[in-house]
């Protein structure tokens, strides 16, 4: 290990919710003498994995260092108790299991944790721990976990210069210089965050595939990606690279890139083998294709089936799949323009080729129709699509919510996408039954997060930001746990099991996304923000830009009709109950409001309040909830360690005095264009 | 010469206005038998220049090679006739002459072109080859100038890494890849056109002195700086250098760069010592300090004065003079505050130091009081300011006025600030008697301008553009010159003494800068740009941002109130009869109006139309202008070569759809924030 991580290891941030805190001495009475013996069946890279955990999570949590008695049986299980002793378990229940489910049970020996493979155990131990962690008693513990989808992913759009595009932690823990970082210690630790919280697929470089990411799929940089795998290997994770769609040329040297043209599709056979023969079990390929500016099947005259399916063909023999993005649209619009409208872009792209996709690719669809507001509908092609196997795309890092300066815990929002009636299927169905493929056969489905990780030592910028990552990798292993339940087991983790600490970081986190809501762009609006790097308020920073994304305010009002009456129609492209209260402004869920209606500022909402003075209203209460946010993590100074109190207060500094300039900016720029003040006469510019 | 260089010299655009067209075959003969022969008086790197230039210029415009005869005489001079028959020049004559200055007279022999020093030979070489180019009768030539003032200085703002802040005609023709580019056949044609319109400093660094540049002034680098000047040398240019205020900390190893410390003092003299050790007519330093980031004496609770006269004492013993820039001002301004006002900013902080600077300290001082907008009040340093050696500073690249892809000639705008009356000493107090040093006596002063070229063949990236070069140049050596002459002038060396190419082009350029200012920021109020980068529409780019660059638009009007009686009392630091125009709303000039006032939309103009209906009706004035623009130069196809006629058409397609662009951004956002509709109908979005 080197020096610099050897030094990180050392603050407590570094090690996130796996810090194994000791338990106050009464409690752990009940596990200490269970636990001194484990008995190991089975034997790999995984089963390493995951006796290494239990043994790091004992010490921390119980101070015992168990003895290990290796087992003749062929099963994957870990067993806790008499080496004599092993509970047996029905073959239906471990018929019951896929192949990363498990079952911890206990018995009057000891605790079995069991799985129909080494990746079961893995999970199974890490869920061990964090029951022991949080308190949970372990004498009559019986527990069938199976993970929701089988895609339980996280993508980096980390460049090997070693810059993050959209990252707010840091540099690549992977890359730099255009090379890859010799020292893995640190990719072993993020294996480890992600396995405890049930991720099994990374993607480790960027979407936007530039210069020297395009030779990833070369000799040059194989064997180093054959490294990274190996470790994700050992944590039941599977590697995947972004490609450059325009590889057969950069790097074949042939003339085109067109997937119906034999010599490209030769080109691939042969550079999956290539690739495969360093790492035979890599995921397969996420492809960003004709989307803003990058090259794809459009250029060759050809629709994104054919062009995704010529890769799958490829990679079909090896096992691996195609996960191919939905966020196409028009980067070029003219903003004079108000027929064309973005929302639209991904649905009308990807509606037609329903059903014509081979079975190992997967679209991977963005939560929302543009491009991870703080608020937005859910994007339509939930639901829409039903012949088609389907990722939902999520975004960890904070980039139009905060950028890991202010704290905003996403799982709310997350919640929120995943229990949305699409009503596809009449009721009950929601996005995470699609996405869990109970709705509609998929071979392959699941989850994606671009990830919020990066070098600094607390790996998110902001610690509580942690908590993201956390609660993505949890819904995608269980979609039906709720906000609370993740907010509360994540600071028992993290923090502490003292009651004040739980209840006062809970709140700051269950509150934090509405809060960020309140006093940025309103109603579902969206952007306002500074073009480019996204931080920071700036009213009409895409107001007139080529990209797609408008609010139109003028002197009366402001809003996008986006109603298949007046407007561009995207309210139509959702079901029947859904089309027609996202139609109707009396029925439209007012915090979409102006993302579906243009309103006055005279417009009365259902508060009884105008629209301009909701506007004013909540921007000065967003405001003051971040000052609370700020007093009530004050008092949980001597509660929380100094290093770790410090840290958040300096970013709750910041987040006070960049909310106040999200709240004059915003207020000034609505009360300069209608002229109506504010009816509390407070201070707007 | 490299091969790259070679290819670009074949350009015909490559020339710029020292292209030496051959003249028409009846123009010619009047003086061909005359040039057949020069006798050159005197010996010198510049006398050689200044032969080689009349070599290729007779060559070019007349098809002849003259003889050249050395002459045992020890004056300066070239004589174009018989041998022995020199014109004797009075000695009165001679002692009319500055150091720079010429006489080009001719008699019965021949012609002859005479300095007191070899620079003045220089000049008057290229004024011969100018006069003839442009078809002037030479039979009873009988000429004396002198250039205006002693500085006449272009200022790059190249970094080492070969990029160029604010360039728009490519990379550096001095740096690459933090070095020095080796091959210097560039540079020297470089110094030819700058001394071909009077140009005698360079400097060659940013402003902005990164890490890299830092080091210039070090034995590493200076062998490289001294090959540069022996260049600029051979052409009568002096070369100068940015520095890094804080180079004692970062090269010298010092705790503290403070100018009243003496060990910092001590190492500027040795540090002033070495550097001239390697170039011993070294111009001096050029000094961007305490602002925008930089450091400066400020960081040490010392004034610009103790700052400046620090590195002048250091200079001293060598000639050198120290150029210290007054664009110094708050860039962290809260948007909120309207008392803080940036045209004041360098204002305040300099006049209380009038007096106060050694007499090789130098101030430059931009035109205008915030940042070379398309349309600014001229700073009220000139005028305000009796005591101290002053640089008036101008823009040649054009950062805010189009970047080179819209055609703006700057002259107009340059002599509207140089025949500025600032009355500090009653009528005739004009800006350009001011910095020519006819008013006050200054040691050093004259002009400033931030060069505009790169390595583009063209070297300012738009053709046209190089009439600003140009016409910098020819108001620094005489600022009483014409716009129109200027431009005539440079149309007919640049491209053809055809009477439509002349009016054409002319009227183009002549119109351009108005023709800008139309559909871009209106009345003055400057800024509306994207922020960083400045190009294209955003009119509220600056508008909450901390760059103290606000227009304060709301639903009733805009404008800054910037009088002394209810606003930031920026007009009162003009002296009187400008003060009380500028206070008063009815009598402040309209270009002016809303860089001073607040107006509101309805308020009627004196052309009798509301300010709202002004705006709509500029812009869509100046876009029907840029496409007129475009109809003429169509009208020159055939009687321009095809490879700029090309380029040309080029830019101006360019231009016609980003003047769309701003027209329609900026009548948008007034229509969105008014609520008036334009009287004629006409479509705004």
């Amino acid at each position: 290990m080197n020096k610099a991580l050897e030094t990180q290891k050392q603050d407590k941030a570094y090690d996130c919710w796996l810090a194994y805190r000791p338990l106050a001495e009464p409690d752990i009475g009940q596990y200490r003498s269970v636990c001194a013996r484990v008995v190991v069946m089975g034997q790999s890279p995984v089963m390493d994995a995951a006796v290494d955990e239990l043994k790091r999570g004992l010490k921390g949590i119980l101070g015992i260092e168990p003895q290990i008695f290796p087992s003749a049986s062929g099963a994957w299980a870990l067993f806790m108790g008499p080496e004599q002793g092993h509970i047996t378990l029905p073959e239906e229940d471990l018929e019951a299991l896929t192949d990363d489910g498990f079952i911890i049970r206990s018995g009057q020996d000891g605790i079995l944790i069991a799985g129909r493979k080494d990746r079961g155990v893995l999970y199974g131990a890490f869920a061990f721990l964090r029951l022991m962690q949080t308190g949970m008693s372990i004498d009559s513990l019986d527990r069938t976990e199976n993970p929701a989808a089988g895609i339980r992913m996280v993508n980096h759009w980390d460049n090997m210069d070693g810059s993050i595009e959209r990252g707010y932690a840091g540099r690549s823990i992977f890359f730099r210089d255009n090379g890859f970082i010799p020292d893995k210690g640190r990719v072993k630790d993020y294996a480890r965050l992600l396995a405890s919280v049930g991720i099994n697929g990374v993607s480790i470089n960027n979407v936007n595939v530039h210069k020297h990411e395009t030779r990833l799929i070369t000799k040059e940089f194989l064997p180093e990606v054959a490294a990274l795998a190996d470790i994700f290997r050992s944590y039941g994770i599977r590697l995947y690279l972004s490609i450059n769609y325009s590889s057969p040329i950069e790097l074949g040297g042939l003339d085109t890139a067109d997937p119906l043209d034999e010599a490209v599709q030769d080109w691939w056979r042969q550079k999956a083998a290539e690739i495969y023969s360093y790492v035979p079990d890599l995921g397969g390929f996420l492809v960003k294709a004709d989307s803003e500016f990058r090259p794809g099947p459009f250029t060759y005259g050809r629709n994104h089936a054919e062009g995704a399916n010529m890769l799958a063909k490829a990679l079909e023999p090896f096992g691996g799949i195609v996960i191919w993005r939905c966020f196409v649209y028009n980067c070029q619009q003219d903003w004079r323009d108000r027929q064309t409208d973005r929302a639209n872009a991904a649905y009308d792209n990807f509606i037609p080729l329903d059903g014509k996709f081979m079975d190992n690719v997967v679209l991977q669809i963005k939560n929302g129709p543009m491009d991870f507001q703080v608020r937005e509908p859910v994007s339509p092609l939930f639901g829409g699509l039903k012949r088609t196997n389907q990722v939902l795309e999520f975004q960890i890092t904070q980039e139009y919510t905060g950028q890991q300066k202010h704290v905003c815990f996403l799982v709310p929002q997350w919640k929120e996408v995943l229990d949305f009636e699409t009503w596809c299927e009449g009721p009950e169905s929601t996005v995470k039954s699609l996405v869990c493929g109970r709705l509609y056969p998929q071979k392959h489905c699941g989850f994606a997060g671009v990830s919020n990780i990066g070098d600094n030592t607390n790996w998110t910028g902001h610690i509580l930001a942690q908590a993201n990552l956390y609660g993505y990798g949890r819904l995608t292993w269980n979609p039906d746990l709720s906000s609370e339940e993740i907010a509360d087991e994540w600071v028992r983790l993290t923090f502490s099991d003292d009651p004040d600490v739980i209840e006062t970081i809970g709140e700051i986190l269950l509150k934090s996304w509405e809060t960020y809501e309140l006093y940025t762009s309103p109603l579902g609006i969206g952007w306002m923000v500074n073009p480019n790097h996204h931080y920071g308020p700036s009213v009409d920073g895409y107001e007139y830009s080529p990209w797609g994304t408008y609010h139109r305010a003028d002197w009366l009002g402001i809003g996008v009709d986006r109603t298949v009456a007046g407007g561009t129609g995207f309210a139509g492209r959702y079901h029947k109950p859904n089309a027609e209260m996202y139609e109707d402004m009396d029925k439209c869920p007012e915090e979409l409001l102006l993302f579906f209606h243009r309103v006055e500022y005279r417009h009365r909402l259902k508060s009884g309040k105008t629209l301009i003075q909701h506007i004013y209203d909540t921007h000065f209460e967003g405001v003051e909830r971040v000052e609370e946010f700020r007093r009530k993590w004050l008092s949980l100074e001597g509660k929380i360690d100094r290093e770790r109190f410090d840290a958040v207060l300096e970013r709750l500094d910041i987040q006070v005095k960049d909310a106040r300039e999200w709240r004059d900016v915003v207020n000034s720029y609505f009360y300069r264009k209608s002229g109506i003040p504010d009816e509390k006469g407070r201070k707007i510019y």
